[in-house]
């Protein structure tokens, strides 16, 4: 079985819980330290790891099939390529990365027209030119290496960076003045690539799995036995229980009832589950989970 | 939805274990560095974290409605306050804190009469103190800051201290003259918060679900397929198997058995089942086990 | 209850993925530093914590009843023991450690004649001489307290090493000329306590736990709901699948299939299970399976 | 030489630089975990680690000869001992240790007397009582175990606690009310070794290598060579090198001055030197300066 | 005295080691994570923590009166400024850091004409484009995030990039083709702060100061005490103790020898020293040399 | 300048001091992980690191010239080498590695003939075989892999094994039966090395260097400025300032007076100098001592 398919995947701050994502998924990744080209038990998988800045770039070039990167460096190199799957890494939050114009808290600059003919530093020269553009004002944009948060007002009149959270902005006394993108880990691929029917399915198979994977993370499996009277009662007053797997038992009278639920929402049905005369409640964690 | 329950957890020791059952009954905490309030993913709790010595005395005054703390502490402070329920955290031995009094291997006191008239040392006067007004002796009673066990001989001639384990003692050349007390952990309110349903309500589902997690540690899934003429004549061997859950199997003859049992008799079993004829024995972990 | 067996544990490089083992198993060893008798919470066991070069030459010798060591040893000792089961630890590779005669990549030296006369370094003198003995090659074997592979050519001729990858060889500029053996970790028990049925009923018990947390490793549970129609279907298409559990489902038509399965092969098995109309797939974590 | 004194060193946060200090004084002093008895190189001391709080009670009852703790706890305690001599530690600052009288930042106490009949929280309530009393205000004074800065205004009202910088305020957005004490680490002895000359002349040495480690913390030596003839004009130009030693070299006409200097001013002498003449001017590092 | 100078400093991989070389100069600088504005104990000095590629841009334009940063990164930019000093920072080697365009071993490409119509990628985009406009060949050039390195052969023909030493080249099998630039860090300003006498005196005694502590690391003070007979004799014979300073001393026909010699000579010396009789030598170490 | 001299170092716990007091003997050797030929900025010197245990049996046979290793393993090997200078490295206590038969502290052998027919394990075969010979006593000797001191009584009567410090065999509750070497690091060379007069120049210059390094460990420098007039009174009184540097100084009646003094004095000796009438009294650490 030779090679089917050339994979990008991030090499900065994505790539531990990249790494992370395919091993759940039954893909095992091992990399050495500066490795470019990390091993993978899937002889049909050749990977690359580059900073997810780039990974676009050479997707739509053709010098890789696919690769796994932020949409928001798609839209940077406004790269020509098919987006597969959506993947929102983060657990708890679920939040995108967002990419803001930033000044600081005590700035006279209120809105976008007020930026007419100031000087702004970002790290996405392009996101940041076609927005001003579209938005008919001008302003002299340099590229920042770095850091790019700390150069308002002593270097630059204003900022289109990164914020995640709102607690660096806050520590830097910044504020925001307009959100310019919204960004997801996305899973993409070159034209030519997807139409490929080989090349197609392996892509779709490998998101089947990261989706599953990504699924498992915020559910729970939950098993509890049940007089069989109660069933119809319990099935509409909670309507999380979705699709629940019904068994009869051996004692008369009593189902098993199984289903995968989200995580967060056990502390509220466990009580009403007992409530409502279920026993031997028990929660189990899952490694994949597949609709 | 607004807040319901001012909730005082302990800072010291107890926190990372008490977080780590929140995290598993389903409330996700997040504490920074010194923080008083961690924040907490139920906009119905207000946290506090604090010394486990003053969470009873915060409780019973009324600045806190309930609170996680060491039923030692609850006694040192004679707090007046409702005791929801017991959290033995600690997985392998389950073994209370113990209060003992406490002398050296060599020295001449071998019963709390010997006492009379000497000096005491230790972190839980109030405790020490009705202990030895109860047994009518007359002893000097000193705070200690901390490090109590070095203290004897050379600055006291006995201390009242914790011991989890007998392996300090015996490294300080200690020995037991007698037990003061025994304490598990223990979820507390104070007389009003739990007289108020909403608030009681709100404490009887958390006090549920930390006890589902609490139970889930020390227990382990256990499935197997059996011929059905084996059935009964299983269940009477291993009683340990109580209510195990029969499903008919599409394999005529067989039964499948799933039951919740302690991990520590699983070694036990697993052998007796396979003689008793089981089947694709698997054991399998848990997150919350609710009777 | 009293003691049964004693039995000796390796308290070098296996000792951490033993103690493991065991806790998987069901036994939980605890170990302070330097510690000679660990502790277990099975009052039937005596364990000691020894060299892996040593334990078999304490179980022949009777000092112990049993022991987990790795075959090779038992082989350089000669020791005159019974091997009760192969327990092959390394999760991804399963590979064995392998003994090999070595030179340097330049040397002159292809094939084990090419050493008459020859001098060789090792760990293994036993192993060693008798390989050579039985080539019927003279050498002068000595002895080599450690990091043997940086010794050749500058102070012996050849070494007989160990070597789990190649990489280390290929680091070290250096060849193999031949395999002298093979060696899985094996429990081992004498021929005495073998033949005592308390004892010999313990160490099953023991063999069947361990090679039970063993298979774990490799396998999860899988479970799906399917129309009963389309089982006889999957079932065929997915020999993977072998000795499924099937169970009836409340909702007509339909069942809920479970199995255990290997963990690298539920990436292939997924999609096809999906394309064969199955739903609601789930995959879970295993702690023991038993066949 | 048998044991002459007995010395009790803080064990909590002035631990490592206590430790540090002895050091560079000349005496080394090796401590294992939970050690009471540290060792150290000079069998006529005998030293105890203990608590900050306690020490000062221990010397003044004769447990102990003498100490090293802070003033603070010294007057908390009300210990009737002698002060031989001030040890203010942190290099940068030389700020001493305050206790201060806190309030929330929004808070409407803004004077002492606004505290009459409110609550406040502290770990020194010997110095908080007195500091009202003499005020004349009555408030109800509680023992806090530990983080009392959280306390206010949730719990309390105010409270009494130790600030080095204004940092921790700030962060916990509190605001000083009144100062009620300034406190460096010194050293103390209680009367009746004080009166014995044996004690005390050890004593004065050991305060004579203390202070000489402290004194070389700020200072270095500086060297150079010089043109006998520029002699009388560097100094005078240059006061801060006062006493130099000037050595007549080889060299017909040119001197060696050597000096000890304050640290902080070298990087402005050393231009200035160079532009009066000197040359292979030198600076190296120093153990203990005696003058 | 208020604020003199704004001067920026290289925040990635040469921050530690230039805070160092400061710190022995005599300036303390001290950053909190993420800080822009590190403080410093010399209140007509304003820091700016910036990266390296950086600091030219903001020094020409006057946002900096002066920085520190590489050649390299001046000549990218192009930047008009003034070099006060070169400071060699690293003290084993002392190499520079090199700037080369390299290709795969096994590429075709051996001049730098062999690239005409082919794809570069670096970093340095200024640097690369000057220097093939320069030797007039034609190729496209790509910026580079980072991990240069692992692009040839895949992604591009050659890279230009850093290379301190060959192993990084070897370990990715990669071959020199021509050397662009080599760089140390330097000391820069610009034209109107340097024109300002205030500034540049201020300038040039850091400058001092820096060159005086980087001496310092090279070199060791030797002293000794020798027959005044044997004074000639020992100069003649080891030149390296040039200008060693000769003091009598008060035992009749000896003398104190002291000089400042290069670390590295040491061991070769004090053999040689002793043969010609001196007696007591001692070596130390030093923190500033400025001749 | 081509390779004079191949050198065996030790490799396992006398790495790391080996390592730093060649450093401070003017040798840097950089080892990385594995390694076995550490280089050295020496081209004369070619550096193997091998088991301590080992270096003599090569030095003997001429692989090597010359090591660095224990006399306790020259004994062992019985190798017939010539020792250049003993090297003890450990500054606190300069105490020896001492090898000693040891029995559990209950057992009943208390001389060496008690041992006639028992079972010894010990790691040193030869030292242990050669001991009882002498003795007359016949033992059965096992090499032991490591563990030696858990060994007894369980699975030996007695063990020959080193002690540093008592502290292991109380831990182990065991008891000394007789001390059979004391041993120091030794520096070696074989008979032929030392009679090449090249070989012997260069290693007496790396004894010379050796020892200048560990005279240092416990020496500093002292120097301070006294009235011309109490000099006579000063070195008569402190006998410890041998041979003390006197010079003449500008200031009319005083002298400058310097010398190297074992460090744990200096803290009797200020004092003193102090009442004496020395002024600036200062102390400086030493990097080598050559007498």
């Amino acid at each position: 079985m030779s090679q089917i398919l050339t994979l990008g995947l991030p090499s900065g701050s994505l790539m531990e819980s990249t790494i992370d994502l395919f091993d759940k998924a039954g893909f095992s990744i091992s990399t050495s330290k500066r490795s470019y080209r990390p091993s993978v038990d899937d002889p049909e998988l050749g990977l690359r790891l580059l900073r997810a800045q780039e990974i676009s770039r050479y997707v739509e070039h053709g010098y890789l099939d696919a690769g796994l990167t932020g949409r928001d460096w798609v839209a940077e190199n406004a790269s020509d390529v098919h987006e597969i799957i959506e993947l929102p890494f983060s657990k708890a939050t679920a939040r995108p990365t967002r990419w803001v114009l930033v000044v600081p808290e005590a700035s006279e600059i209120h809105s976008v027209k007020d930026l007419e003919g100031k000087r702004v530093a970002t790290e996405a020269v392009g996101l940041t030119r076609r927005f001003f553009e579209k938005a008919g004002v001008n302003v002299e944009i340099e590229f920042s290496w770095g850091a790019t948060e700390v150069k308002v007002p002593d270097l630059v009149d204003a900022i289109v960076d990164i914020t995640e959270t709102g607690s660096s902005l806050r520590a830097n006394k910044l504020r925001i003045v307009e959100t310019l993108m919204e960004s997801f880990p996305v899973l993409i691929v070159n034209k030519q690539a997807w139409a490929d029917p080989v090349k197609r399915a392996k892509l779709e198979n490998i998101a089947l799995l990261l989706k599953g994977a990504l699924n498992a993370r915020d559910l729970v499996g939950l098993k509890m036995n049940l007089p069989e009277a109660n069933l119809k009662n319990l099935l509409e007053a909670l309507p999380a229980l979705r699709n629940p797997t019904v068994s009869p038992l051996a004692q008369s009278g009593w189902v098993a009832v199984e289903t995968i639920i989200e995580e967060k929402v056990v502390r509220e049905i466990i009580p009403r589950l007992k409530a409502l005369g279920a026993e031997g409640i028990i929660e189990y964690p899952l490694n994949k989970v597949v609709y």
